[in-house]
């Protein structure tokens, strides 16, 4: 799906190229992300250039611009990326009741803000242009982040229809996302990872046992 | 305090001005923080120059380096203000009974966030030098705004140590924080001010239905 939508915009700036030129089109793209991905990891967001991806992508500054309209698309790959990884670690994590399943999931996205601490922050702090809207498949790369938040909630509320239950499991991950992002930033005074997971905790076992109690008619 | 700190910073890059020299001095530094408040206002921290910001103050840019060490202690400033607006917000909130009470803070708080979007935008999307690390006086202001969380947080567990509860208190002022930018920001997939608000207050009476429940021994 993904790639079907990025072969069409591929397709509009390169007037549909012919197979071999489309192949080399996809390799160039691929290299650019990987690069970027390189970048954003090591040195952070701020520090990605056109000028310094061609020459590390082996390509000229324009050739980039053939294959991403600017670099606000290039780096909501590297973001997309970075969502299926969260993604990943959260699927993984999990348990049996509500509360440690909720727990588990906490953690796992501290613990990936924690061991990639500029990776996670390009995906919050990559500004696009303030009319620009996501595109439909990034929505859905970050709606199945969201989602594994759902299946505890749904034992929790069995009652909630399904829209419901989306917009809660939103907020519970914004929640979270809200404690690891101030809990980390050094703006804000840090107190240490130890600290933050016991109060993300707290918070969480009170949001669970608070749940089943809530009136949400 | 705040105005002592600011007066030795400026001693220094000023080497200790006489009487009428550092009138001026404080004058200039009252004229940058109102001019680019008004630049964040209203286009936002990304279009905030050094060179834009001595044509609107009427001075050189050099002037400007002369009360500042660099923008971002002139941003760190326009920070606090909103800090302290913020603040001031929360402070006329409240409600006597704890969920009452941390309701119409977590709402001040959207409010705050929907009415002057730009300006608390700037808040969380200025990016100090990674080494950098915000000055006592700026914490004080930021610890002030979490501070008013607490007093209902206290109804619900007078049990807590102060220090338990001032981290309970950022975690949830930090939750709240969280939904508010995830529910703000376009790329997430915006749905609006009334189901962030509905969503907001599920979160927050879960939390205070819990919060009793939850063992923190």
């Amino acid at each position: 799906m993904v790639q079907e939508k990025n072969e069409r915009r591929s397709n509009i700036s390169a007037q549909a190229p012919r197979p071999a030129t489309a192949l080399r089109h996809q390799g160039l793209r691929e290299e650019l992300i990987a690069t970027a991905e390189r970048v954003i990891e090591t040195q952070g967001l701020e520090h990605l250039r056109a000028r310094d991806l061609a020459v590390q992508a082996g390509c000229s500054v324009g050739a980039i611009y053939n294959v991403f309209t600017d670099l606000d698309w290039l780096i909501l790959e590297v973001n997309a990326n970075t969502l299926r990884a969260i993604g990943a670690k959260m699927a993984a994590a999990g348990g049996a009741a509500p509360l440690d399943c909720l727990l588990s999931l906490a953690n796992a996205y501290l613990d990936y803000a924690v061991d990639h601490r500029r990776r996670w922050d390009a995906l919050f702090n990559h500004r696009m242009p303030l009319d620009a809207v996501a595109p439909d498949w990034f929505i859905e790369v970050q709606n199945q982040a969201f989602s594994y938040i759902e299946a505890p909630l749904a034992q929790l509320r069995p009652d909630l229809p399904v829209p419901a239950l989306g917009l809660l499991g939103r907020g519970i991950f914004a929640a979270v996302h809200g404690m690891v992002a101030l809990g980390l930033d050094q703006r804000v005074g840090s107190y240490g990872v130890p600290a933050l997971r016991a109060q993300i905790a707290t918070v969480v076992r009170a949001i669970t046992a608070g749940l089943p109690e809530v009136d949400l008619t």
